[in-house]
């Protein structure tokens, strides 16, 4: 299936003893990275090629990205790229996507996160561009995004110039510092004049948070058409439908 | 089918003679109760497992509700959940949906009513979050709801913090005595910050409802960009439009 | 097909020596109004059953019509019924619809057209509910009504509370005989706080009628949002696109 | 399959010994402009015939357009008519689209294109019609468009009851000219009260700025409503999502 495979010597010390485990693991996590992606034009995420998705191996430091610019029909596990937090690619034929270095980024600087997205779906798009953040005003984004998903700021030219889609990472979580906020309780973020990027514990929950802030993102915009004046949620709301979700006193769901 | 069924004794004590006939029948609505989960998908009402139905059988007092959680793809009859009024759940291996408590207080508020649906769809949750009860601007709407339909309260802290369902529950209630409505005439309210309860005369027709509630509140919702001081409508029309579909003096469909 | 044919003596009579041609001449309506019902769902026209298709027979001054509360997927051509334009029905077992008396009036009124269509197409009723008439904003409206499509009055009470539908029916002819509007020219109405009527040639281009009339509703909207001060617009490109497709000069199409 | 081509004189003497060759040529290319065609239906640009795809072969300077008024479902290949930069008809049985002198003229003055699309697509004919050109606002619109979408002015007059469509065109390239915009860079525009036209270097392309124009038409509109003050997108980010596709130092894509 992987007809040249190229593993660099400093993986394969790495990798000692459990080398034929950890290839079979990264090839669960292609298949897994695969499956995720195709999951973006079955939720009407992505026109054309226009959205990514990577999942990351934390005990070998390596992740798994579609490569740029391949039409999801034609997408298969094959055509998966591994690379590593430094961003050289490790695995695979084909260049990785565009926004690999903003990837790599946000799995460096947010530890937890196991998979990313970056779509450029139509609803959060709209608030991406519109440049405002998406307060939680309701129920739905309270399942899922412990508050307000951020905005980042414009990027400077000297950003945009220079290295744009790791500057990109950089102003993500720049404002996640800033305004102290988890990535583990506000999965995702509306990046200036761009579109959101959105993660979570592996690749398929990241692009369930996806489909979960376009959703809101229409709920939102409409309601803000009915009513403009439309403060953002009570405090303990939020709390109480969050944490009946997430966390130690979870209870929905079976468990 | 049911592997492990649990028939507690008090309701086969109710039973009697007629055992065989009413188990019969909770599986005839257990059956009911999964197709109308399965209708949510089909109407575009729900993303992922945003929504339950339920229904009733008002002799034995037991109530069958989808299982929290449960994606609608692998939802099966038998994983319907069998609950009584007072919130035991009576038959089935799975934990009921977290809004049952919720669904149990309607049952016992307003005696007419078979079946209730929860959901988030997208127009209804606009509404609902914009705080804004939802008026009679049209015809479509006059055919199933007699009249607004209404917004509830937001909730107080403690409210919130203690027994949440079955308090949301309570605030519909509320809001159905203080402005005097029949359940039976307004199927539905929207829960302030939250979203839409639907309920009808069994679990299909409170679905009917619930596709109704949204379809309206897209047609309202668009109404107000073309025309922002649309008044509610005539009455003498609402009244015209409602009475040739129920009551005693109903005209529309083949009798 | 046509388990018990009602043919009643006074028809009979009228189609004296044609009586085998004209029978098969209304199969054949009866075989295009099904279609034409079908063509409601398809071009996502109506929910549930919320809206209806006739076609008229001219020679005969009988009309085919959809029958009140069947779902389009168990319609069948059998159910089709037939009425004459005082309304008796001449054949069928089933109610027709509700609506037929609005049907009738247009027949009566409006000699040139053979088909009537009535949906709650969400687009189109938002302008209804609205109370304004759709102006001709641009040239996917020109091409096929030539000019503003009217919103009728309200209703006065008496004429809900009277014969309601047959009111509805004259609202509409009182519109366009008090703004001199051609029907064969303007094929709609905005029936106020109520729905679109739309008619055609016959029941399909009835349809196709009614399909533009729901996106020019659509197109017109959206664009009120992004400039609200939108005039209508020019004559003489209103003149060009309707007179391109339409009369003795029209060069569009094949012949 | 092309049952009575018809190859004029001077065609047939300007192509000389490569004769064959060039008429396969003109085979593959009417093969892709059916494809295209039928794309537009695909990706929801088109209600009944409302939309035309044309490609040129420059060699020859003959373009292949489709015909007027044939439905997409029963449209075919060898329907496809054969067109010069004059307007002369060169093979085919059926009349070309009537906006074929639209195309002619954006083949002259555009000498690079090789495609040209005119579709109704909603949100694109939302602005066309709102007289209003459509900002660069963020990055989707930058990846295909170098700054923003044009409208044109409204027509005169003396342009509309003359040659209408031939002026279409020419009101189009008086725009680009004004503007001192390169079609290459600004595949498309938006025709005053009328909808978009867009081209591309093949007729595919072209469809695919199509899609793209009509995509971020919609993002465009919701965003305003979201912020109604939005400033078109910083020059430096256009810049560089811009110049990450397209050009020398493109880096999109696998090369």
């Amino acid at each position: 299936m992987l007809g040249n495979l190229y593993v660099p010597f400093m993986v394969l010390e790495d990798m000692g003893e459990r080398k034929g485990t950890k290839l079979a693991m990264l090839e669960a996590l292609k298949q897994q990275v695969w499956e995720a992606n195709l999951e973006l034009p079955k939720y009407g995420l992505v026109t054309f090629t226009w959205g990514n998705v990577s999942g990351i191996d934390r005990e070998s430091g390596l992740f798994v990205i579609k490569p740029s610019g391949v039409p999801y029909e034609e997408l298969k596990p094959e055509h998966m790229v591994v690379v590593d937090l430094d961003g050289n690619v490790v695995e695979g034929n084909l260049r990785p996507s565009s926004d690999t270095p903003t990837h790599r980024v946000l799995y460096r600087e947010f530890p937890d996160i196991g998979g990313v997205v970056h779509t450029h779906s139509p609803w959060g798009t709209s608030w991406a561009q519109a440049g405002r953040s998406l307060p939680a005003y309701g129920t739905t984004h309270a399942d899922y995004f412990y508050g307000e998903i951020p905005v980042t700021r414009p990027m400077t030219r000297v950003e945009i110039e220079g290295a744009y889609e790791l500057e990109t990472g950089n102003v993500i979580v720049e404002r996640f510092n800033e305004l102290g906020l988890d990535p583990n309780q506000v999965p995702g973020v509306l990046v200036h004049s761009h579109a959101p990027f959105v993660w979570g514990k592996d690749a398929h929950n990241a692009v369930h948070n996806a489909v979960v802030l376009e959703e809101v993102a229409k709920i939102a915009a409409r309601m803000l058409q009915i009513n403009p004046n439309t403060p953002a949620m009570d405090q303990a709301l939020l709390d109480r439908h969050f944490l009946r979700k997430h966390g130690a006193n979870a209870y929905y769901g079976q468990k």
